[in-house]
């Protein structure tokens, strides 16, 4: 496993090197588990001209931990608790004679920057941008497969919730009980917290699971996902409660049902990300439930459940092979409830089969 | 309920005109909720000469949502989705007239900062500190009512532990256990992720639960607590498995219990936070324990769990009445286990009977 994170090191640093920063300080926790296998809590990474070093604000084992780092990385725990490392480490690069330090700007918080430049002021500070979100992007066949295994235990986890009785059952529990399984199943843990939303609230993103009780003819939409060795994958499912759905509900969900499989079906390297967020959203914009849409039908996922790429209206840039995404189109009609479907899929190339789908629930509609 | 939080923003006004500055911008969660009654996801709050205004990112019925915004304040919502609050809000701020904006550097990152002022640049920012911290740190009695209750769910939730079978089980189902039980009893969820610690982890601080099960002669120490309207407590036990103890379990508890107990002892109005934790740290140096030592003794708690003041050996400040602390020794031998005892009080001065105990589960060594 070492060489992945020293290849990734690598070409991080071919990246700070092309733009004039030979030392490169790395604060985002996904960011530092991408390229160091672990993350501590409060660890930064210090990338240098030759040597990269774990700068740790707490002995590692004081505190949970995710992942082992990398053997191949030095490892510096900051002598006292409490300090920061993003600033110890900046001290280390200014002592190891480097001149310009490329920090993320975006998770610097303006303190900590300032912190950082008063520590070293000889160290000119420059944008590392995000290079490293652009490095996780794609995926090597490790990740995805631990993507699968994620995949595999949502859909277990939701398979299993189907087969006990839901109706007078709330939201929170329903949501509890579902991440009680994943974990039961070998998960991390739950990869975002799960949205369970019955009713009226059916439909809605990433809906915070109320008291509310499970009624006969009631949507019930489902949203959750597994974390498996760091990596986060999410599922979406709505059903309908009792034996005969409402007219307006099978004609909803026919119409999100068309819509994600549009989505689903637009995924290609080569294809815009735009491009697919307008495969799907065009079938809901053409039943004029063009108000109250999502920003965006899908999105990456990885070491983070949102991540890049964005599939939404002004994203820039195309998919390539072994991005995986969420296909995650959903209407919500204010007052009645509506409809979510939503996928992982990994993106492939036609000539090995198009799109692999990771979460394998049926989409029939279900009569619970 | 609105004219708390009218009162708290004409306090931080007050600060904020005393340091020249008329307007500020409170991005940080728990700060905006404090303020606003409520912290729509990706909201700020602009804080302004005359009035206030609840900027929002998304329109709030699409998200999950805590609390309920002052009806007071005017609110303002992006009219596309993705966008930034805080960006959005300085515009508003430099159309209305403003010359200065106060923001909260140590929340602020240094991208998101430079976007403020590249759509505001008549602005000039200043740093508002952590003003809002330092209004929040005492409480009243509103909020002290919801960490009481809070701490109440977390006793029954631990209570009700305490009397199933624990030999066998992991600490990830203790915990997740733990966690569904302060839901049952009416939290709105774990204050923080619950760390149960079974033998060689027992003792550690923020323990992250492993698939090792309970076992006869174990030490198990459990850290949880409860949010209730957004309040935060903790408490933390540790017991021994089986009907005997060893003599260095006994001697080991007794000098942690003791830490404790002088911790808690010491809490008055006007002491000073590093004599809480010096209280409590000599009992274990006077053992010699006074390697792996945490970093602090304890902290307090409230719309974050881990608030001002620090109970460490170098924070400056005195306790005031009606701030809620933690107070939390432990110690931990490396391969071994070790003890935690913690608990969430209130200073109060001694007249009204000294510190008040929130978290009234037994101290006694438990053998389970």
């Amino acid at each position: 496993m070492s060489e992945v994170y020293a290849t990734r090191r690598s070409r991080l640093r071919d990246r700070c090197q092309a733009s004039g920063s030979a030392t490169a300080l790395i604060s985002r926790p996904a960011n530092v588990r991408y390229l160091a296998g672990a993350a501590p809590r409060g660890a930064v990474l210090l990338l240098g001209k030759t040597e990269d070093l774990l700068v740790c604000a707490e002995p590692p084992d004081e505190r949970p931990y995710e992942g082992r780092p990398d053997e191949a990385l030095l490892i510096h725990t900051l002598p006292r608790p409490g300090g920061d490392a993003a600033v110890a480490a900046a001290g280390l690069a200014a002592s190891q004679g480097a001149d310009s330090l490329a920090v993320e700007e975006h998770h610097l918080t303006v303190s900590r920057h300032r912190a950082v430049h008063e520590t070293a002021p000889q160290l000119r500070l420059a944008g590392l941008g995000t290079a490293v979100e652009q490095l996780r992007v794609v995926k090597d066949e490790e990740e995805i497969s631990c993507l699968r295994i994620g995949a595999e235990i949502a859909d277990q986890a939701l398979g299993e919730l189907l087969e006990s009785i839901l109706v007078g059952r709330t939201e929170r529990h329903l949501a509890l009980e579902l991440e009680r399984r994943l974990v039961d199943h070998g998960a991390d843990g739950p990869a975002f917290p799960t949205a369970v939303a019955t009713g009226p609230h059916s439909g809605r993103r990433a809906h915070r699971p109320t008291d509310r009780r499970v009624e006969e003819g009631d949507f019930l939409s489902v949203c959750l996902g597994a974390t498996y060795r760091g990596y986060r994958c999410e599922i979406g499912r709505t059903f309908v409660i009792g034996t005969s759905p409402a007219d307006w509900q099978i004609e909803l969900y026919d119409l999100v049902f068309a819509a994600q499989r549009a989505g689903r079906e637009s995924l290609a390297p080569g294809v815009a990300y735009r491009d697919v967020d307008r495969a799907a959203r065009q079938v809901l914009d053409s039943a004029r439930h063009h108000e109250g849409l999502p920003s965006l039908m899908g999105h990456g996922v990885g070491l983070e459940i949102d991540e890049d790429p964005q599939l939404a209206p002004a994203a820039m840039g195309k998919l390539d092979a072994c991005v995986p995404v969420t296909v995650e189109p959903g209407v919500h009609l204010p007052g009645r409830g509506g409809v979510r479907i939503d996928d992982t899929l990994v993106v492939r190339p036609e000539a090995d089969g198009g799109p692999e789908l990771l979460t394998i629930t049926t989409k029939e509609l279900l009569a619970l």
